[in-house]
């Protein structure tokens, strides 16, 4: 996931599990604020006349899209906040820079490793059962009500500094990672305990994923594995870059069926417009995919995945091949001072610490035959030629349809991270932001 | 698994699975042969009176224990053997080498790559049909004449060269190794269901695992993948030795129960004779221990597991933890030649072209945190002097208790190939050996 604005974040290293809840039990309208979910003033939905509305909720520590005012969950298509703009990053000492706040809608209700202790010695916090703990209570309440509604709850646990709560650390086998990972797992089966106790299973869509590979950065004490794929978060190849995902919808998503349709999270935008019976809007150009034919249908969708780091395309996926344009990992600077994407791995001219160029004759690997990006194709055979044949109008074309966005998160100003956020006041805890001095952000990956 | 004898066999390469079928419906006595099954002439068994004779056969290619006659299946527990003393190396000239004759009992039937094709073009053999059939012909007669039996199933598919028949060619999106393990998996579950079919279910112990990791060198056309271990077969590191296993016994072991117990496949001589409610025999030593504890009651026993090549103590497991004495992969001259056990991997000092010896402070991984064998402990943590305190006297003691064996395999000699196997003057494929010349076998690995 891309890094937060305004402020002198680094990208963020979760490696967050986002289950999107989305009960279609009629079709929604938009809420208060605006449009029922995604960006706000989305067009058609607006003139839509609706039977219900669908309350929506964002829960947990994955915004990354901004805590100014204007990047505001709650203008964003979201009734309800609960949670933080950013990662658990810190503790800070407030002073050079403040601990992230954790909201409740527009007020601050306190500080990471203040009024929500993360003990980074023991690795103890609550921070998934108070997250957890909101889930239920949403979903109760918009059940008592007899309103559909849409959870993006997008935890941020495995995240290091690495956490769990104090029942479950201790009980893994693989230390204190997976202590995280059994809490959510726990967490996801009380989610789904709780709408069949509430008789919501087979109107409640469930989307289990991950924003991003393990983060081998923190190995070996708080990472993750990304299996066979090659390197980590923060890189393009597959284990930066590709994660399973799970749809659960009974009585619609048969159970045990294994899809091969690649997806996107930009799909799940388009996805819940679709449950919803709604339709993109149509004044611009929307990038994600209705996974619901992949799902319900097993139809399955021949699309290609395209890899950016910042402007620059790495790499394209068609099919069972991925093309690389360009490799890289990261800086010689930070490889030599202990930071490592791909810790024990090395895969020649592949995970390069310069940034290497292959436009004209891209690296290729079948990812089928080659799930872990060892085994370029040879340029002058004719599996490669083929491919490449295949793969470069398809790039052609994305790069000729695409209309670049106006960055907004570019400009990093120590003034503007979140000193005094509203709310501060009632807390006693607003801090004195220095000068402004605006720069323009400095991302590394 | 180590390599064949008197011939210039390198070491097996194989990935094989071998699933063992026990259906103890009564307690089996020796066979006309010699004991029930294993070595011949254990004791015990052959003083105690048995109400029913269990009938025991190996079927495949993964005997691996020598082809001349005092090494033959039939001498050493089964009373049928259909299958090959090694897998389908080859195809060889039958000038210089020989190809591996496939018997039947006694005597030859054919060859591999003869009357047993391989189509190294386009992938395509039958043979891990022929030994499903062999499977399921030895039940369904075990069955009829209401007899227990044992059947050792080691068929060779996923081995390079690797194959698969027809219908399993291209289906899978894994390449032709992807074919090879659906055949694999359809022919296992061909299996279960004919046991459903008989009435055998509850009464059927089926183990299924594999010998070694994938054979990384096969890479990338040929090979599995060892996921987030490092290294493949060949290695003692946890891709070459590490391999889950199932255990199925419907009414006995709880399905979809996971079991932590590090076990070896020496462990099935003794978990068999558990089974039939025998005794491993007292008058030598026995390395294996006994599963059913682990399976049917979830009893843990603390073991450790030791890591050999040749008569090299490499590593040790302990609990969660792994101490390496030496670590070596392949040679620098074999790596030049473009042999890797560990492609795309490379851990400092620890994936060595070079046979280092550690024996003084042995390289210690926590297998938990840092299952890929990436990060050593720190030879002056706490932690680490803490698991060699540990690890020590359980090596020193596994050392004083030693009983070498007498190598059986070590003479190579070409004359002593299967030119002229029993039965092959019946097919017209007697071969003429070459001048004796026995040699001290050499193995690189």
């Amino acid at each position: 996931s891309r890094a937060e604005a305004g402020g002198g974040w680094r990208p963020s290293r979760a490696a967050l599990r986002q289950p999107a809840l989305w009960a279609p039990s009629g079709i929604p309208t938009p809420g208060p604020h605006g449009a029922p979910w995604g960006r706000e003033g989305l067009g058609p939905q607006r003139a839509m006349p609706h039977a219900h509305t669908a309350w929506t909720a964002a829960c947990g520590s994955e915004w990354h899209l901004g805590h100014r005012p204007q990047f505001h969950p709650l203008k964003h298509g979201f009734d309800e906040w609960f949670g933080s703009p950013n990662c658990h990053f810190g503790p800070y000492n407030n002073k050079a820079r403040p601990n992230i706040p954790v909201f409740r809608d527009w007020e601050m209700v306190g500080r990471f490793y203040e009024e929500f202790p993360i003990n980074l010695k023991t690795g103890e916090a609550n921070l998934t059962q108070i997250y957890l703990q909101e889930a239920l209570d949403f979903i109760k309440t918009q059940q008592a009500r007899r309103r559909p509604f849409f959870l993006y709850w997008a935890i941020d646990a495995t995240h290091a500094p690495v956490y769990a709560s104090k029942p479950f650390l201790g009980t893994s086998r693989r230390g204190r990672y997976g202590d995280a990972v059994r809490e959510i797992d726990d967490s996801v089966g009380r989610i789904l305990r709780l709408l069949g106790d509430l008789g919501l299973r087979k109107d409640t869509f469930v989307f289990f994923t991950s924003d991003n590979g393990a983060a081998l950065v923190s190995a070996p004490k708080q990472a993750g594995s990304n299996g066979p794929f090659l390197c980590g978060k923060q890189t393009t190849f597959e284990g930066g870059m590709r994660e399973p995902a799970i749809a659960w919808w009974p009585g619609h998503i048969p159970a045990a069926q294994v899809s091969y349709q690649p997806g996107s999270i930009m799909d799940l935008f388009t996805t819940s417009l679709s449950l919803a019976g709604l339709k993109p809007p149509s004044d611009r150009a929307i990038d994600g995919l209705d996974l619901l034919p992949a799902m319900l249908q097993g139809r399955l969708t021949d699309r290609p995945i395209f890899y950016y780091r910042g402007n620059t395309l790495m790499a394209v996926t068609l099919g069972q091949y991925k093309a690389h344009f360009w490799t890289w990992t990261n800086s010689w600077e930070e490889f030599r001072r202990g930071v490592d994407f791909c810790p024990g791995q090395n895969v020649s001219g592949v995970t390069t610490h310069t940034q290497e160029e292959h436009t004209e004759l891209p690296l290729i690997f079948h990812l089928g035959r080659d799930p872990g990006e060892r085994f370029p194709l040879h340029f002058d055979s004719i599996e490669y030629l083929d491919v490449l044949s295949r793969i470069s109008p398809v790039v052609q074309q994305h790069q000729e349809a695409l209309v670049p966005g106006q960055p907004q998160l570019n400009v990093c100003d120590q003034a503007v991270m979140n000193w005094a956020p509203p709310g501060c006041e009632k807390l006693g805890k607003c801090l004195t932001p220095p000068e402004s001095a605006p720069a323009k952000c400095s991302w590394p990956h």
